[in-house]
This record gives structure tokens, sequence and C-alpha cells, in this order.
């Protein structure tokens, strides 16, 4: 069975216990770095696979200090707190330059926990939209390679195809899966939370420099309900709240077929011009 | 001149570049510890400090690990990598434990740059309420010592009088202010977005253990907005996407008088039952 890119490119190589090495993964590539998203799971991953792992991702921010070169990378996870049903965690990632300094790719910060049934509510229902199934796959950006990693199917706010600054809104909604399909995970989520592009070049219909630099992911859902999700299409809804003085934020949500809401997550993101 | 009580909270001594001491606030207490506000303000403090700080704060994440215990702590802030418009920083904050132990209280990670004139679009337009001035000041809870240093005056979803499990959203807005006034700044910025109660007792109309357990903040707004805005009333506006097996998130934005965004903020919240 070939391993799926996605898997391919997550795999760490245990030094001591909560350092690992990485690859920077070819198939996952952006403009000047790894797809950020990838590179969350990376860090998300290095949690996953520590010893004294407990509980489940519940927080996960991750700064995106400078894109990842090509080739090797060092992924540190440490617990700084573990509390009777939840633990804090410290993640960098780090290069070593050609001049053989080490240099922070990567600061984050994760929360798991032992989730507990307790009331609920519901109170971000998914919008009403078309069934992806039915929809044309559509390609946001070309020469980038991640975009191929990923079938997606807009609804609203698709990729321009007129660079013209007539743009007026942010809002996207697109479907989404891995592509080959993949069992959802806590990795695979953590990296779709990343996949809308950035606000500016759909409010502005301008292709500008911009970059995230800060992204924060809630986990509405256990590993159970990721599991339920399946191979099955995720639908996923983006907006700004503000573009000032170069940088913007992006807050989405990402909801699974059956319209249980996965995962909130919201990106400060530095544009220029 | 008397101290301001919010300056005197966050009152820091540098016990060697990037490590500082402070001393936990009466005045800001609230039931199992400091108002986490103030706690966050301390974190960004500790950046603002530093010797090596590089621009202003654009993001902040902060993870309370546990509830700090009355008395010193100790806080260490450090620029993880610096770049040429932006600066990574990593924060924590510990206490020694009567068994002479160090044990982690907060984690947090910042983002500051040097901001430039861009083009800017404000898609977050400030809700039209009624002026806060002829509104009742009104105290969400009792019994807790930091809701007396701020002014507030909810226009919606206020604290429940009523604690009758007869609730149904989760929308607070209301204005607020420090009490007495202090011009506002980045550090009581990061305090105020930390104001609202959480929500699940508005959803639920139920008093049920709840506590932060992360915090991420954006700043809209650069240093010379946040003075311009002076000691007028900022507007809060806060909602909860999901309640589920323990967890909540709330979002929420901060407007100055004049309409302007100065930060949108989310937070995840561990409740129980």
């Amino acid at each position: 069975m070939n391993t799926h890119p996605f898997d391919a490119a997550l795999r760490l190589t245990t030094e001591q216990s909560g350092i690992y090495t990485g690859n920077t993964s070819a198939d996952y590539w952006n403009m000047v770095g790894p797809f950020g998203g990838v590179t969350a799971a990376t860090a998300l991953n290095a949690v996953l696979r520590h010893p004294a792992l407990f509980g489940e991702p519940v927080s996960l921010t991750v700064n995106y200090a400078g894109p990842l070169l090509k080739g090797p990378f060092r992924v540190s996870a440490s617990p700084r707190r573990t509390n009777r049903s939840t633990q804090h965690w410290l993640i960098e990632m780090t290069q070593t330059s050609a001049a053989g300094v080490d240099e922070v790719m990567l600061t984050a910060t994760a929360l798991t926990a032992v989730r507990r049934p307790t009331w609920g509510s519901e109170d971000s229902p998914m919008p009403v939209l078309p069934h992806p199934v039915g929809l044309p796959e559509e390609k946001p950006m070309t020469g980038v390679e991640w975009i191929h990693r990923y079938d997606m199917r807009f609804v609203e706010g698709a990729f321009p195809t007129q660079w013209n600054g007539q743009g007026s809104n942010s809002l996207t909604q697109l479907w989404m899966r891995d592509r080959p399909p993949r069992a959802l995970d806590f990795c695979s989520l953590a990296s779709m939370a990343d996949i809308f592009f950035p606000r500016v070049y759909l409010r502005r219909a301008l292709r500008i420099p911009a970059g995230t630099v800060s992204m924060t992911v809630y986990f509405h859902a256990d590993g159970a309900q990721l599991t339920a999700s399946g191979t099955g299409y995720l639908l996923g809804q983006a907006k700004a709240h503000a573009f000032r003085n170069g940088f913007f934020d992006q807050t989405s949500q990402l909801w699974n077929e059956d319209g249980l809401l996965l995962a909130t997550t919201n990106q400060i993101v530095y544009y220029k011009e």
C-alpha cells in the first residue's frame, strides 16, 4: 500500500524524547516554503508522538517565524504543565543555516485535554449549500504544488480570475478534502484550517505579497468525531474583519458533511502595499 | 499622583534582561486567581519592557496553565526570531511552589511588528448601539474584586439575574473602560479582551465551573490609534460558536467610540457539566 503524501510529509524521526527530525515535502510546496497547513500539522504531530501525551488536541497556535527551507528540520515538543485533565505544550521548529546557525522557523503552543461528556450546544449551524459532488473542482492559484493535494470545490468566493482591483467581499465557502482521500484526523484538520488563500486576494482582486504569520485552531471535535467524518468533504468558510497597515485577520469555520462543526480557526496575515 | 491600579498590577522588576518578577494584585482578584486579562497584559508587558523589542504588538496568545497563587511570580520573555519587520516572542510565567518547585503557570507567544501604511478596509462595522453615557452601570457577578476596576455598561446579554437554565443565546454587547479612566494602551486592550464573562453562563443561564484556557488577541490598531482612543469607552461584542464536551469558544471584537476596530480576540474555555 502506498503511503499517502500527507503521511509522508508528516514523517518524523525521533532523535530523543520530544525532539524529532523531518524533511520538507515537495508534494506540499508553496511559493517560498511548504504549505503552512502541513507545517502546522507537523508541529501538532510532534505533540501527538510524544510519549508523555495526555488527552487530545483542543487548541493549537502556530507562529510562522520564517519560511522553512527545502530540506531537513528539527521539531521539539515539550509538555510544560500537566493538570488533572489538561496539558500545555511548547513547540519549536528550527533549521540549521548554511553558516551552521540554528534558526527558529516556527514557535507554537498547544493544549491537549481529556474531554468528558457535558451539556452541549451547536450555535454555528453549517450554511445550507449545494453538495460538493456536482460542483466543479477548481484550483486556487497555479504554479504551486500543494493545491494538487486537495480536492477543492468553491461555492462562494473562489480564487479571482480577473485581477482588476474590483473585489468587494472577503467571504469564501468551499468544500475540501485530501487528494487522494484520506480519513480525517487532527493533523489533517489542522492542515485544512490553513487552506483558505489570503483574503486580501479576494477582497481586492489583486495578487500582492501576503503570508500567514500566526494561526490558532480550536478543535471542537474529538478523535472519534474526526474518525466518523472519514474521507468525506469538509465545508470551510473564511472571511476577514479588517485590513490595516500590513496585517489582516481571517476567521474560519470547518464543518463535516453531516454539519458538525469540527474546528474554528483564526489567522493574522501579513500583506504588502 | 496616585498610580492607577492597572499600572500597579502590571509592575515588574527586572532580574536580568528578559526575566522579571511581579506580584499578583488584590485589586484584580477573580475567584481562584487573578483576572485573566491582567495576567495576559502582564505577559505582554514583559515583551514591551524587553530591551530588544522591535515594533508593536500584532498578535498575542496566552495559555493559562494554572491559576496564579497570591504572591510573587516570575515572567520571562525571549525574542526567538527577529526578521526585517517582525519579531516572534516566547513568554512563560512561573511560580515557586511551597515544595520549592518552579511550576509553569502560563505559556504565551507574541508577534510584534513595524507596521507600514498600506491599503486598508474596515469590514466589520461597529453595531449601532446606544451611547454608554445614559446606560446604567452593571456588575457581572458579585464577590470578585476585579469587576470593580471596570466601568461596564451592557447593551445586550448582561450577566443573568435568574439562574433558571433558560438561556438561549450567547451574544453579549457592552461598553467598557478602566475605572478610574486610564488612557488605552496595548496592555489594557489585552486585558479588556478577556472582560467577557464565560458564554456558558449566558447561554445556559446556569452558573457552572468555567475558566479560559487559551486566548488569542489580534491587534488591528497601532499605538497611535490606541493613544487616540484615550479614556473613551470601548464597545465589546462576544459570542460562542459551539459548546461541546467540556470546552467552548468565545469570539469577540473590540471597537473604540469612533467605531474603529481595535482588536479581534478568541478564547477556548473549559466548562464542567
